[in-house]
């Protein structure tokens, strides 16, 4: 007898399979205001494992963490064209503070530029200054009218960098360091994403920045997720602001600055990259439960041996939970811990006792053998290394597989509605040619350089498009 | 000829001394927006560590962290009478998003009581669900008019737990438990405070709880500073949100709850109770910099040892930051890092080589002596313990020096005005006594029972009654 399946079929129904997913496996509810999010237990789990491992690339960087407020001063937005002008429709406006009408209403963060500016302003007096190398973790707020979970959110968590330096070619060389040594580094390693790294277009380019690099990655139905940013900002927001130093030579000059940010949206990401029709596929390296153990009735010596063997993996450095809640069935917590993607269980039964070992259910190959219990601790941690290794191979093989190289926009426009990516010289394609395809809802993710390195301008000879419908 | 003071001294005026050492120290900005706080990166290093060591306790009584949206529907606010009386004149409310007005105001969440509700109540079923045990580490923004660096300030990053039980006795427990191995744990063993734990009178308890128990530090000017609190919410949140569960018995009914913070004003609290005249003194377990190697010039061979004892520190376990920025003069840096309070220098020169020592410099307990580079990495560990017990011994000290047995309203009120604490029966105080107190701008901090413990009722037979002046 076939099984009734917990969620919707990818092959059904792509965004709903997403939305039960969401829901069953715990990772988040929608909020009572429009767009906004709750991040369960188990979803915020992923994004502190997130945090964690980007954090430390990112003080490997020499970057320290700071906090800039919530509320920006309605006119700092002004300040600077093109950003206010990409900012201003998404913009929540607070107008009354303890009672009263606010003299000058101010803006929840929709980012921080302007207000790391007012301040970089201030701190930065001269060349022993820079370069200045500040990141916060914070939440921003962007109103949004089509909301989806961790994907488009009116409130969302992120790091935002935020750096200031003394010439152009060291901001430029430190937006792509960030970008390759923090991000990709993380989304390869950790996230075991393939992602394209490359550059933005004029039109998809951060509202101020001179220059955007991204990160692509190809979701489970053939479309582009941007995973994180890094922004060239030149002087814009400097002028604005005059943030100056005083150069060696004795003169006042304005510094040169980047950007950079990655958000909640990579745990959609990573759903939509990784989840299959039973649910979520955690990569070993993310995962804040890289082993469940189960035990599978309630039984005095199963539940010691359970909690026994939980110590000993915990010990031997894997990150472990024990279920022991007997009185839930166990068939329904096994599909619980499936839906949740936690890439090894160990079951224990009374049977299991007697034989001396654990099933061992693997939830990225998929597949179940008997293990002795006094093997498990010294097995695993190869079988979690060969798992992130296969989902990574999985992700490079999907994007080869589904990515067409195409010569004119009417066959980009057909890869793309048909579900994958396609790359198109950007001579053939041009700002027109990227107009035609938002026609299509088709966007320019990025361009790449013919060797597969991200390109030093728009225009360089033989670049190419890599266009996609995106989330 | 006497050093030029930097900071103002504590004895001619305490709050400026706060102030210059806040600045001077790189700890916070004031923010553009009234009351809101801009936190650099050495000020944030320090709130990164309590983080750190709280977060691991929180997790150790198993709680697991989420997160709740930053906007809440004013509506919610309402539901829950005291709640919305304590709150509403400090409400930051947003009255437009993506360029509309919206239907309903929504405020920058002051606390999430209220959204965690709704959404417990969604949650929680059947007695199986329960404890269910949440927390985050979010921002909140409560209006201030009369706003101080991290003790007062309009926006504040804290983390606040929110927990839901079956029984009172259970909810109790759990606010008791917290308060003693999160807070009380942390604040004594980490923070090197004295704190005194106790219960608040109905007057100061938290808006919507049934009781609320709190940490009280003294500060350097005899001042108390609310460390930490941890309220009993008994079922008036639960009744407002029918937050319900099926009992084992088959019935439906309101679930017993707690809810408890702690927040940046920890930082301010710091600076106060262990700051002197030459700056900062941090407490090394909490330390982000326990140690700083300085390179006392521009000389290879000295830049060249600077860097591997640095090495040999860290790989000794130690927190250790090099300072070979030799373009800023040594004095300079010698007192920035004093001013910072990194409770170790190690400072390395060219004739220090010759002797193949380092002068250790102890911010302390004060003083230096040259040590053998060889033995740095042994004698470090043994320093920075008896550093931190000297730190808590100082503390203790001073609570006890400046805190006066009393038995007349009169008393108490002289007690606190000389800057110091007063502890008189609360029998004898009651909530007259108290309002009379109020007069004088002294509160009632806590109420502690005879043996010191936290007693279990505000009438409860031989209550004394802590008052002071407060942050």
């Amino acid at each position: 007898m076939a099984k009734t399946p917990v969620l919707t079929p990818r092959a059904d129904d792509f965004p709903r399979w997403y939305q039960d997913l969401i829901g069953k496996a715990e990772l988040a509810d929608n909020g009572p205001v429009r767009g906004t999010m709750v991040i369960r237990p188990y979803g915020y789990g992923l994004w502190e494992r997130m945090q964690a491992e980007m954090d430390a690339r990112i003080k490997e960087t020499g970057t320290q963490n700071a906090y800039f407020p919530l509320l920006i001063p309605e006119s700092y937005l002004t300040r600077e064209a093109d950003h206010v002008e990409g900012f201003a429709p998404e913009l929540a406006v607070v107008t009354h503070g303890g009672g009263h009408r606010l003299e000058e209403p101010a803006v929840v963060r929709p980012t921080s530029e302007t207000i790391v500016n007012d301040y970089f302003s201030k701190w930065i007096q001269s060349y022993r200054d820079l370069p200045l190398l500040i990141n916060q973790w914070a939440n921003v707020v962007r109103w949004e009218l089509r909301p989806r979970l961790f994907l488009r959110t009116s409130e969302f968590l992120w790091q935002e960098g935020h750096t200031a330096h003394a010439t152009y070619e060291e901001a430029r060389d430190f937006a792509a360091h960030v970008h390759r040594r923090v991000y990709e580094d993380f989304l390869r390693t950790v996230l075991a994403l393939d992602v394209v790294p490359g550059r933005k277009t004029a039109k998809e380019r951060f509202a101020g920045a001179v220059n955007t690099l991204t990160l692509e990655g190809m979701m489970g139905d053939g479309k582009a997720v941007q995973m994180a940013t890094s922004h060239e900002l030149g002087q814009n927001f400097a002028r604005a602001f005059r943030t100056r130093y005083l150069s060696r030579e004795g003169r006042q000059e304005l510094v040169w600055q980047t950007s950079w940010g990655s958000t909640t949206r990579m745990i959609g990401a990573l759903v939509m990259a990784h989840g299959d029709d039973d649910g979520l596929r955690v990569p070993p390296r993310l995962a804040h439960i890289q082993v469940v153990v189960l035990a599978i009735k309630d039984d005095a010596s199963v539940l010691a041996r359970v909690r026994e063997v939980g110590d000993r993996l915990r010990a031997a450095g894997l990150r472990v939970r024990v279920d022991d809640h007997t009185d839930v069935p166990f068939g329904r917590r096994a599909v619980d811990w499936e839906l949740k993607g936690v890439p090894v269980r160990v079951e224990i039964g009374p049977r299991d006792l007697e034989n001396g070992t654990a099933m061992l259910v693997r939830r990225i190959p998929g597949g179940k053998e008997p293990v002795a219990l006094d093997q498990l601790a010294s097995v695993l941690p190869g079988i979690l290394d060969e798992d992130q290794a296969l989902l990574l191979a999985q992700s490079r093989e999907r994007r080869e597989s589904r990515t067409a190289e195409v010569s004119t926009i009417g066959e980009a426009v057909e890869a793309a509605s048909a579900g994958g990516w396609a790359r198109i010289p950007w001579a053939v394609l041009g700002e027109e040619g990227e107009s035609k395809l938002a026609e299509h809802a088709v966007t320019v993710r990025c361009l790449v350089a013919e060797d597969g390195s991200v390109p030093e301008a728009d225009d360089a000879p033989g670049n190419v498009a890599v266009v996609a419908r995106a989330y």
